[in-house]
C-alpha cells in the first residue's frame, strides 16, 4: 500500500504561508496529499509523532492561510502536532533532521522559527499561553490574532479547564481551535469525551443552527424586551435539541462546529467567519488521527509516537527486546494475579506504560483517566485510602504535573501509593521539555517517600513486587525509556532501605543509580586497566539510602564518584554530600549527572557523549578527578574512621 | 452586636452524629443558632476560618444526620470548613485549642478523627480522592456512601475538573455537593462562576423540573420508541429554559439543585433523596459564606482566614505593622505606576497577597485568574512572550501546585516571569499542608531560574524593583508570613548574583537565608558572648549562589552553618555542599532548617523552637558542632587556600 502516488509538484512551490495564498482550493486540495506523502516518507525514517500530524494536514493548511503568521500567532498545544506546521514554514527542507541532535526539534521551538509562538511539549497548555498573549496585545494596543489548537484528549487536563473558565470570562479576541479526533493517545476516556462524542453526530449543526436563527430573526416582528428575551429562550430551546448541549457556550464561548477536519473548503470559511468575530471563540474541528495512512487510521495509539517504520507494512523496522515499560507490564499482572487488591492507574498511556496487558487482563482494576496526572495521583491517593494498593504508571516529565498531589496528597498522609516512573533520565528524540531528570530531586524532598531505581529489568521486577506487596507507605521505582540489559550481582532480594557493593575496590567508590549500573561497572573496568581500582555500588534505594554501606565503602576509599541519570543539582549525589557532611565522613566527591540547563533532543546515546556520561568520558572525568584530589582524601578518610 | 443571645443547651446534648438523630426539626434549627455563637466566640480568640464555617452550619448538620459517619465517608475539600463537622464529631470540648501546638487542626487529619476520612488543606482535590474511596469500596464489595463537599471557588481548580470528568463517566455511587457562596476566598471569577450564578437565579429548579417530567409522564401516551424520543428531546428543551444549561449533566451527573443551604429540611430532604440515587450525582447547595454573623456577611474576604477579633465589633484584636504582603503590594504598584508594561495575578487570592491595592489602581492590569494556579503561571509566560511584564503572586505551598509550569512553561523558555513568593517558610497554624517549606529545594533545580529572599522588608522593595525592572528571565522572591524586622546593612543595591557580608568573624560563617538573617545576628551576638567569632552572611540570591563571596568567607573560617526556613533536603545548604565539594573548598558544614518530616500546626515561634530554629537553640546546636569539630576544620581549610 504505497502513498507514493503524488508528486511533490505543489509542496516546492510553498516555501511560506504567504505561498499558500496564491493556490486554488484544487491545489490547496492537492498540496494535502503531496504533505501527506511527504509526511510518512521522512518519519518512517526518523520516527515521531505521524498519526497526529496526518489528522492536521488540511487544518493547518487552513490556518496558514486565514491567519497572517508570524505576525499572528497560532499555539500548538503539545506540539507534536507541528509537523506540517513546519514543512509549511520554511523548514521542509530540514525536516529530515526531524528528532535528530542539532536538526528541527520533534515540537514547536521560537528559537528555531519565529513561526513557533509558543514553545509546548506537554499538554493543556496553550489556552492559557494563548490568552496570555491576547491579553498582552490588548495592553499593548497591537492588532494580531491569536489562536490556541488543542486536542480533545489535551482538554481533560485541568488546567485547560482553569484556562476555559478564564478565557470564556474575558473580552478579548481568542480563538480556540479544538481538534476533536475522539482520541488522547489512546482512546478518549470520560463524561467529556462522551459528550463531545455527541456533538460529533451532528454533522450539520453549524448551519442549522445559523439558518433557525436566521428564521427566527425574519418570520418573527421585534415588540419589545419581553418577546426578544422570550426569543432568546425559544432559541436555546431549539439549540438543546440540535445538540445536546451547550457546554462550551456555558463557559462564555462562541461555539461554531463541528466542522469537517478534512473539507478544506469548509475549515477556511468557517475560520474567516471565526477571525471577524470578537470575544472568545471555540471551532470545533473533527478530524481522524492517521488520515490518509491505512496503518495509522487503524492502529492511531500505535503511530501515536513510533520508531522508524517501514511504509509499506506499517510495521517498524527494528525491534530490540522487551522495554522496560513492557517488563513493568508483565510484572504487574503477575502480581496482580494473585493479589486482587491491586489496581493500576494511567493517565491516557495504557500502551506507552506497558499498561495494555493489565487492562485487558483486570479491565474492573485498570483506570484511565485522561490526560489528567493530578487526578490520577489523588484519586490514588483515595483508592489507597479506600484499601486497595493502587499502582500509578506515568511517565517522569508528565508526573511533574502531579507534584503537589505527590506530596500534599500521598507524602503527607503516608498512604500506600506505588508509582511507577517510566522515561525516567534522558529520553532522547522528545528532547527537552520531555527529559525526565528532575524526579529523584523533587521526589528525595518529599516527606515518607521512598524512592528506587533497578540496575536491571530483573530488578524492577524484584522491586516492584516489593514496592506492591511488602512496602506501606509512598513509594516510586523510576526506570528508563527502552530495553535494559542485565548485570551480573543483582540476584538478592530487595531488603528495605538497602544497597548492594557489587565490585570491590580501593580507591574510590563508585555509587551508579538505577541503569547506570552497567556503564559504571564498565567505567570500572577501564579504569581497572589504568590501575584504578573501583568499588562499584548499587544504592538501590535512593531514599532512604543505605547509610552504612556508604559510610563503610567511602570511609575506606575516602572518594566518591556519584552517577546519576537526573540533574546533579539537589540530586542523589547532592543527598550523599549531606549524608557525608552531617556524619563527618571525610571525602572528595565527584557528582556525574546532567547540568542545571535545558537538555536538548538527540538520540540519548549523542545526549550523553554531550554531557560526558559515556563510559569512556566518566572514565577520563574519573581518573582527572583522582589526579586533581591527590593522596589527601584517602588520609581524611583514615583518620576519621580510625 | 451580640450574637450570644443562644443557649448551648442542646448542642451539650451532641457528642456525636448519633445524637443529631434524636432532634427534631425544631431542635436541629435552635441547634444551628448555638453552633454559629460557639463558632463566633471560640474563633475570635484562636483566629481562623471563620465566614466559611458559618456558610455551612446546616450543610453539616444535614450531611451528619442523613449519612452515617464514620462508616460513611464525607470529604471536604480545603478542609477548612470543618469546624461545624469537628464540633459535631466528638471534638467540640476541645475546640478552644483549636490551630495550638498539640491542639486540633483547622483542617481534617485523619490522625486525629475517624470522622475525617481524607486529610485536605490545598484546593480542589475532593472529588478525585472520594471517587478513588467509592471504586475502592466497589472493588472490595464493600457499602457505605462517599461524598465529597466542594464549594464552587473549588471547582475552578483544573484537578477538580479532571476528576468531574472521570467521576461523570463512572458507574459509582458517589455524591458531589457542590457548596456554591458565589466566593472563592474573594469575588469568584471566570465563565463557570458566571453560569453558577445564573442557576443560583432559578431557586425552584428541583421542584419545577420534577414537576413538568411528572405532568409530561402523566398527560402523554407512550406510543412506542420514536414519541418516546421526542418527549425526551421536549423535556430536554424545557430544561434549558428552566435552567441556563446543563453543565453538570453533559459531564454524567445527575443533577439536584440550587437547593437553599441555610434551610435545613429542604437540604435533608433532598441529601435522603440523593442518597437513594445510584451513579454520581450532584447537589447544588446555595449558601452564604459569614452566615449570621453580620461582619463576616459582609466581608466575607477579611473574614475568610482571620486573626483572633474582638466579637462586638468584627475588628482585629491586634494589628502589627505592615506585612510582608502589603509591603509587596504597595511597592508592586508603585513600580506599576511608572512603568505601563507591568501587570499582576493572583490565583484568588488578592487580599491574602496584598494585590487588592494593585486592583483597585489597575484594573486592567490585574488578572485573578480563580484558584487555578496551573494557569495562573502559564498564563502569565504567555504575557511574558507577548512583551509585558508578569508578577504572579502566590502563596509558597499554592505554587507547588504550578511546578511543572513553573518548569515546562516559564523556565525551559527563558521568560521574563516575576514569582512573589508569600508565606514561605513555616506558616504556623495552618499547618502541615500550608508550610511553605519546599519551593527553594525545587525552584533551585529548575534551569534559568534566579531565586532571591529578602533579610528585611526593604530589601523585599529593592528585589522586587530589580526583579521586574532590571531582571530578565525566570525570577522568584520568597518572603514570609507577617511582619518583618529592619536590619543595619542591607542598604546596598541589588547586583545580579552577590550577596553581602553583613558580620565579619573568623570561627565559623553563618549563611542565612532571607529573614532568618535577623536571627542569625542574634545567634552570632549569643556566639560572641562565650568567645566564638562569627561571620554572618546574608546571601540574598540562592539562586545564583555568590560563590566569591562564599569562597572567601568559608575558606576563612574553615566551618559554614546555613540556616534557612525551609526543608534542608535539597534546600540552599546542600547547595553550598555541591559547591564547596565541586570547588574542593574544605569546610565542615552544619545545615539548619526544617527535617524531613510533616511540619505540624501551631504558632510559628513555637514550630521554630521544636525544630532548634530559634537563636537560643541555634547558638547550642553551632556551639556543639564547633566542639565536635576541632580545630579540624580550620587546619583543612587553610591547607587548600594556601
Amino acid at each position: 500500500m504505497s502513498r507514493n502516488n503524488h508528486t511533490t509538484e505543489i509542496l516546492k512551490r510553498v516555501s511560506g504561508p504567504e505561498d499558500l495564498k496564491k493556490l486554488s482550493m484544487r491545489e490547496l486540495n492537492a498540496l494535502s496529499g503531496e504533505i501527506r506523502d511527504f509526511l510518512i516518507s521522512t518519519v518512517s525514517n526518523t520516527g515521531g509523532h505521524i498519526a497526529s500530524n496526518l489528522g492536521v494536514v488540511e487544518l493547518t493548511i487552513a490556518l496558514h492561510r486565514v491567519f497572517d503568521t508570524p505576525r499572528d500567532r497560532i499555539i500548538w498545544d503539545v506540539g507534536h502536532q507541528t509537523y506540517v506546521h513546519k514543512i509549511l514554514t520554511g523548514r521542509k527542507e530540514r525536516f529530515n533532521t526531524l528528532r535528530q541532535m542539532d536538526g528541527l526539534s520533534g515540537f514547536p521551538k521560537s528559537a528555531e522559527s519565529e513561526f513557533d509562538a509558543f514553545n509546548t511539549g506537554h499538554s493543556s497548555t496553550s489556552i492559557s499561553a494563548a490568552l496570555g498573549m491576547a491579553r498582552a496585545r490588548d495592553l499593548k494596543g497591537e492588532n494580531y490574532y491569536v489562536a490556541a489548537v488543542i486536542g480533545d484528549g489535551a482538554l481533560t487536563g485541568g488546567m485547560a479547564f482553569e484556562a476555559l473558565n478564564d478565557a470564556g470570562n474575558a473580552r478579548t479576541n481568542l480563538l480556540i481551535i479544538l481538534n476533536d479526533n475522539g482520541m488522547s493517545i489512546a482512546q478518549n476516556v470520560g463524561g467529556l469525551s462522551r459528550y463531545l462524542s455527541r456533538l460529533r453526530t451532528r454533522p450539520f449543526y453549524y448551519k442549522t443552527r445559523e439558518s433557525i436563527q436566521s428564521l427566527i430573526d425574519r418570520r418573527l416582528p421585534k415588540t419589545g424586551r419581553h418577546v426578544r428575551r422570550f426569543l432568546h429562550r425559544i432559541k436555546a430551546a431549539m439549540k438543546s435539541i440540535l445538540v445536546p448541549s451547550m457546554f462550551f457556550e456555558d463557559l462564555g464561548f462562541r461555539y461554531f462546529g463541528p466542522i469537517d477536519g478534512h473539507n478544506l473548503r469548509e475549515l477556511i470559511t468557517v475560520l474567516e467567519h471565526a477571525r471577524t468575530m470578537k470575544g472568545p471563540v471555540l471551532v470545533h474541528v473533527c478530524t481522524l488521527k492517521g488520515k490518509g495512512y491505512k496503518y495509522a487510521e487503524e492502529k492511531p495509539n500505535v503511530f501515536h509516537g513510533i520508531a522508524p517504520f517501514e511504509v509499506e507494512t506499517g510495521e517498524l523496522k527494528s525491534n530490540g527486546g522487551e522495554s522496560y515499560s513492557e517488563v513493568f507490564g508483565r510484572k504487574i499482572c503477575a502480581i496482580a494475579q494473585s493479589n486482587p487488591g491491586v489496581v493500576a492507574i494511567t493517565a491516557a498511556m495504557p500502551d506507552g506504560t506497558g499498561l495494555n496487558r493489565f487492562r485487558e487482563s483486570f479491565p474492573r482494576r485498570f483506570f484511565d483517566v485522561g490526560i489528567a496526572e493530578q487526578h490520577a495521583v489523588t484519586f490514588a491517593a483515595g483508592l489507597a485510602k479506600g484499601g486497595v494498593i493502587p499502582v500509578v504508571a506515568i511517565y517522569s516529565t508528565f508526573l511533574q504535573r502531579a507534584y503537589d498531589q505527590m506530596l500534599h496528597d500521598v507524602a503527607l498522609q503516608n498512604l500506600h501509593v506505588v508509582f511507577a516512573i517510566d522515561r525516567a533520565g534522558v529520553v532522547g528524540e522528545d528532547g527537552e521539555t520531555h527529559q525526565g531528570i528532575y524526579d529523584i530531586a523533587y521526589i528525595k524532598t518529599m516527606p515518607n517517600f521512598t524512592l528506587m531505581a533497578p540496575a536491571s529489568p530483573s530488578e524492577l521486577e524484584m522491586m516492584l513486587e516489593y514496592a506492591v506487596m511488602e512496602h506501606k507507605g509512598p513509594v516510586a521505582i523510576r526506570y528508563p525509556r527502552g530495553t535494559g540489559r542485565e548485570t551480573d550481582a543483582l540476584g538478592q532480594p530487595i531488603r528495605p532501605g538497602k544497597g548492594l557493593a557489587v565490585r570491590q575496590g580501593e580507591d574510590v567508590t563508585i555509587v551508579a543509580v538505577g541503569y547506570f549500573l552497567d556503564r559504571a561497572l564498565k567505567t570500572a573496568d577501564l579504569l581497572e586497566a589504568e590501575g584504578i581500582s573501583c568499588e562499584v555500588i548499587n544504592p538501590r534505594f535512593i531514599k532512604p539510602m543505605d547509610e552504612s554501606l556508604l559510610r563503610q565503602s567511602i570511609s575506606k576509599t575516602g572518594r566518591v564518584v556519584v552517577m546519576e541519570d537526573g540533574i546533579i543539582s539537589g540530586g542523589f549525589g547532592s543527598s550523599i554530600l549531606e549524608f557525608t557532611s552531617r556524619e563527618r565522613i571525610q571525602a572528595e566527591t565527584l557528582l556525574l549527572g546532567l547540568p542545571d540547563e535545558e537538555v536538548p533532543h538527540g538520540s540519548r546515546k549523542l545526549i550523553y557523549e554531550k554531557y560526558g556520561l559515556d563510559p569512556q568520558s566518566m572514565k577520563d572525568r574519573i581518573r582527572d578527578f583522582l589526579e586533581a584530589s591527590g593522596e589527601g582524601g584517602r588520609e581524611w578518610a583514615r583518620n576519621v574512621s580510625m
